[in-house]
């Protein structure tokens, strides 16, 4: 059966949620990562880069980053329907997926989560939150424009790529209150509303305030 | 005709390598991130997130993401090769590019080359550039792992990954003069040895130190 090496709450929330949208066998595997839990020898042989999510296959073998392992989850089950149809959609579900890790995750939350990670000193914090607090803000406008009015961020059926936007969507209006386009807070409200989301939540025991 | 926008050593080089060894027609359009160009309403206008790499296809719609247009470049001129076999490749062709581009750049190389970006005091820029070290010298760490005795990172033959690492490793190389594993400065000169690399560093006009 496959391994899912999850953080609750982390980004891997989003891989979580694509395996309960598919439907498939897995074993959720816990490494906390506010224990140091990614740091441990055991883990960091399953991934050196000490990062979740990762997916260890029936063969054994690791995939890690969010879009690879999104990817081979989708083509692997592909009469579950959430493999982008086509390369025009193909490419474009990498790009929304690599915008919502690279930028919005990496550039953004990160700041404002862990500006300790940014700059040393504590009086700087508080600009490194503002830049990150930009940098989402910023991005969040782009989503909005992609977005229009579809349901779906490639159109009338979930995807993969739904997948990435839930995970910062989660920490933009469940962790950090922000402010969205009207359009795009809608989108999450049917995201957070389907059955796979209640599951993840409750499975990584996530308690909102 | 497709028009590829880059800025000169930026990493969009890497996309500049992988359409000189797809060998298919595009018009280079050059702008200037160090005059600020990507913040032009003209250049806004064609990417709204103001970075590149961006690619205008034929039909004037234009694709963002490094990983997303080298993976439409390759699957969309099967026929050059590029595009990885089959999807156990394909998304370990992604987990590359992903790794290389949200960590080994926007993590690592980041805050070697602009860590007015990270920290506000310039007395601190020297504790970012010390973590941007160790997160790039960690990273090509594991990149020796995968690479192996491989010629290229996938196998024996190129890939559009390749043109990621092709990027950092340019600016691991010829920029920063940093220590690399054998294996990985090995491959480096494999890639900048090819005559596309020599085109692209002739066509954006890099002078080497
Ligand atoms: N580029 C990676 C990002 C993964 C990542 O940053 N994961 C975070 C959790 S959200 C992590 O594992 N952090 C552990 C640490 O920073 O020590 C991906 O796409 O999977
Ligand atoms: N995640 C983006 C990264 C693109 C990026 O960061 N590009 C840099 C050049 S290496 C840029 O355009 N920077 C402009 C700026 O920072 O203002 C991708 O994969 O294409």
């Amino acid at each position: 059966m496959m391994k899912f090496y999850y953080s609750p709450g982390a980004c891997s929330i989003g891989i979580h949620f694509l395996l309960e949208e598919l439907a498939v066998p897995y074993e959720a595997v816990r490494i906390a990562i506010k224990d140091g839990e990614q740091f441990k020898p055991d883990y960091v042989g399953v991934n050196p880069k000490s990062k979740v999510p990762a997916l260890a296959r029936d063969d054994g073998s690791v995939l890690t980053e969010f879009a690879a392992i999104a990817h081979w989850l989708a083509h692997s089950f592909p009469e579950k329907g959430l493999a982008p149809s086509g390369l025009e959609n193909g490419a474009r579900a990498i790009e929304i997926m690599d915008y919502v890790v690279a930028t919005i995750h990496m550039q953004g939350f990160s700041r404002l989560f862990r500006p300790a990670k940014f700059a040393p000193s504590e009086a700087d914090h508080t600009w490194v939150q503002d830049m990150g607090r930009e940098i989402v803000t910023k991005a969040f406008g782009v989503v909005s424009e992609s977005l229009g009015d579809n349901r779906f961020i490639l159109g009338d059926r979930l995807s993969m790529a739904d997948s990435s936007l839930f995970y910062v969507l989660f920490w933009a209006v469940d962790r950090q209150k922000l402010d969205l386009p009207r359009n795009v807070a809608d989108y999450y409200a049917r995201l957070r509303d389907r059955p796979s989301s209640r599951k993840v939540f409750h499975d990584e025991g996530i308690v909102f305030a």
